[in-house]
């Protein structure tokens, strides 16, 4: 077997072995193989395709090319928690204290953002003091006290995701179904948990812009993670606008913060209620995702997701006083507000344009080495649906830099459409593939 | 313009511009582009394709990337020869003394063999004493002085393609059109000549295995000779078995000799004609291709071809006492006699296999570091159509390895075979484009 073979055989839209795919990752991951042998390849593969049987080989072979997490010292059904990524999505933050509340012991992995979309951590480090990079030991002791701990990934874990995600994403070869998948799978296969709940982002401000590639997507993922042993479901949800009102760090702590007191926006309450109740059931302490769902209500009403957020921070060093006064998150320096040229309904917010003025107002990476600003961010006024006049606040613009702020309010002013027919905004639960 | 930007484009198969091209050539042979952003583009190529134009801005892009010869100090027109590749191919050791001897000045670079064809230089490095490394004054010199001087191509020339073709060997890109057409023709058209002669190969033995993709080849090719200002035609000839008797260096330069003693097998005698014909009439020194030729075949029996290989062997410091003795050439240590199974009349010997065998018997290379053998090699006893009766030898293989020997003899006989029914040979020349 050699990696001139594999590539040829790709090239030709031949189907890879489990023995040829084995072979790459080792060789990849080990240095045996050279950068632009594999580049050819994931070109191949982009362009000739992969089924689901390679795929799953290749989700195998990555899940066992770095460390593979041991939670059995955590009692109970352990639930993971992915979203494909959207922007304004902080539902992490709202649904992982709630299952956790609910008794789901909550075993939370997570990356940092890239691009448009941010990562829980950089979310979770507005928090002053928040430590992200627990120890194993330290990571299950607090799952065991507290029923929640969500961490930073480790470049051990699917190390060779991590080598084909950089050599992906400089040679035009990220949105593959099957790298997609074999990604985001071998990464929740190998941090340990028993059952994964999947958020399938579809729409504009989404890699899958119509459902029927989200739930094939989704169907992908859902196999992968069933192959493998685990209890896995997807919820494929709508990625037309951004989630909720806040993009941004600290911005978001604060409206997840809000969300578990009650007081957040519908179509987050909902999503995080959704999720949650997903991972309750997931986790076998219901019979229904309904049920869950229900559970997790309940525990909003009644104000324990708040409190186990609050232990949360605790936990892991956070100055957890934000709880109560989220004025101690980091407050920008500069604001700009973005305001209607014109009467009539906002027709369409267009989430990649708002994920790309986060970044320009220094809330996210353009770059891998770029440290993101936690106080920087957009605040929408009006979303999908509402009525505007010429003049009504749209958004306003935060950050540390004018000349940032105002590329970010001019990508913004290009995201809002506003037209003279009222319309309704557009649906957020669309199928559930279990 | 970034390189991510192109490799998307050509991956969504749209069509590159001048400027992207320029930008990729520029960027890859300086550096600046890294060889795996150049093998994704590869890839993608190879799977995408390029149209006509695309493939001229290319080529164009890679004979600007290196020195351009310039043969100003040449008198007349200067014609160049070049062949996409067979098994025991010596035409160029018959039909450039033989256009020289009816007054066409030839200035030929030629390359190193790798792989199962051989190349021009390694065989004429098989004569005591030949120099196939001519500053570019003395090569100059020698055209004017004795009308031809063959060199090896500088790494100067087309530096671009030196490096692709290196990635491109490893990444399974080699065989495409586009790919192929602008390695090939960038280097021709930085080589300095005023009219190029192609001898475009097809069948079992060529990277063309039926006509019409060869006729493809050939009519992009030349296009790309028209483009740049040159006077361009191809012949499209067969390679369904090797050309004349003799495999490997020293075997093929006294092949040539024999030809040019009007004593050579009938296959190469009529495609040397043939090309030597062309390489005059491009030249302008005839009105046809038909009238060149019968050019070419007086200076054969006048035994003018001979006597000017005998001064290019002098010219360049070899042997030249090897033109009536060829025993003076390397002799093989070992040999070992193929004989045939069965009677019968030979079907097919199967070109690549024997120009893998004498890659076994080590006159050629594997690894582009290898240093051929040159008294290694095969002559073939037997060719298509001839019949055979079982123990007839079909084959000798020759080279200073026993164990080397083993592996060729086997791949010779696998390369040969025998059936009831009578054959004709093929016919060798198919086809000219103009």
């Amino acid at each position: 077997m050699d990696m001139y073979g594999i590539i040829e055989k790709k090239r030709d839209g031949g189907k890879l072995s489990r023995e040829e795919i084995n072979f790459f990752i080792e060789g990849f991951t080990t240095g045996r193989i050279p950068d632009y042998q594999a580049s050819a390849l994931l070109m191949a593969i982009f362009l000739r395709r992969m089924d689901k049987e390679e795929t799953y080989f290749l989700t195998d072979a990555m899940m066992k090319s770095g460390d593979i997490v041991d939670l059995s010292a955590v009692h109970g059904c352990k639930v993971d928690k992915h979203s494909t990524g959207g922007v304004g999505d902080k539902t992490t933050l709202i649904c992982a204290p709630l299952a956790s509340a609910c008794g789901v012991p909550v075993a939370k992995m997570s990356g940092r953002g890239l691009g448009f979309t941010g990562g829980t951590i950089d979310k979770l480090e507005a928090i002053p003091g928040f430590s992200t990079q627990l120890s194993p030991e330290a990571f299950i002791a607090q799952i065991n006290r507290i029923g929640i701990a969500i961490t930073g990934q480790t470049a051990q874990v699917a190390k060779a995701d991590k080598l084909l995600y950089a050599l992906r994403d400089v040679t035009a070869t990220v949105e593959n179904l099957s790298l997609i998948t074999s990604s985001v799978m071998s990464k929740k296969l190998a941090s340990g948990s028993d059952a994964i709940v999947l958020d399938v982002k579809c729409g504009d401000g989404a890699f899958m812009h119509d459902l029927a590639g989200a739930e094939e997507m989704a169907d992908w993922m859902v196999e992968m993670g069933k192959k493998a042993g685990k209890k896995t479901l997807a919820l494929i949800t709508s990625m037309e606008q951004p989630l909720g009102f806040a993009v941004g760090n600290a911005l978001e702590v604060e409206e997840a913060i809000r969300t578990l007191r009650g007081e957040g926006p519908a179509d987050i309450t909902e999503l995080s209620l959704a999720i949650a109740g997903a991972m309750i059931y997931a986790a076998g302490l219901t019979d229904s995702l309904e049920e869950g769902q229900k559970r997790a209500d309940h525990a909003l009403q009644a104000g324990e997701g708040l409190a186990r957020l609050r232990a949360l921070i605790e936990a892991q060093g956070g100055d957890s006083r934000v709880v109560d006064a989220p004025d101690r998150l980091p407050q920008a320096r500069y604001r700009e507000e973005i305001r209607a040229a014109r009467d009539g309904w906002i027709q369409a917010v267009h989430a990649k344009r708002i994920g790309a003025a986060s970044v320009h107002t220094g809330a996210g990476r353009q770059e891998k080495t770029d440290v993101p600003d936690p106080a920087a961010g957009i605040l929408l006024a009006k979303k999908i649906g509402d009525p505007a006049a010429a003049g009504d606040l749209l958004a306003t613009v935060m950050g540390g830099s004018r000349e940032r702020l105002q590329l970010a309010a001019e990508e913004v002013r290009r995201a809002y459409v506003i037209g003279d027919a009222p319309v309704q905004p557009p649906a957020l639960m669309l199928k559930k593939v279990e």
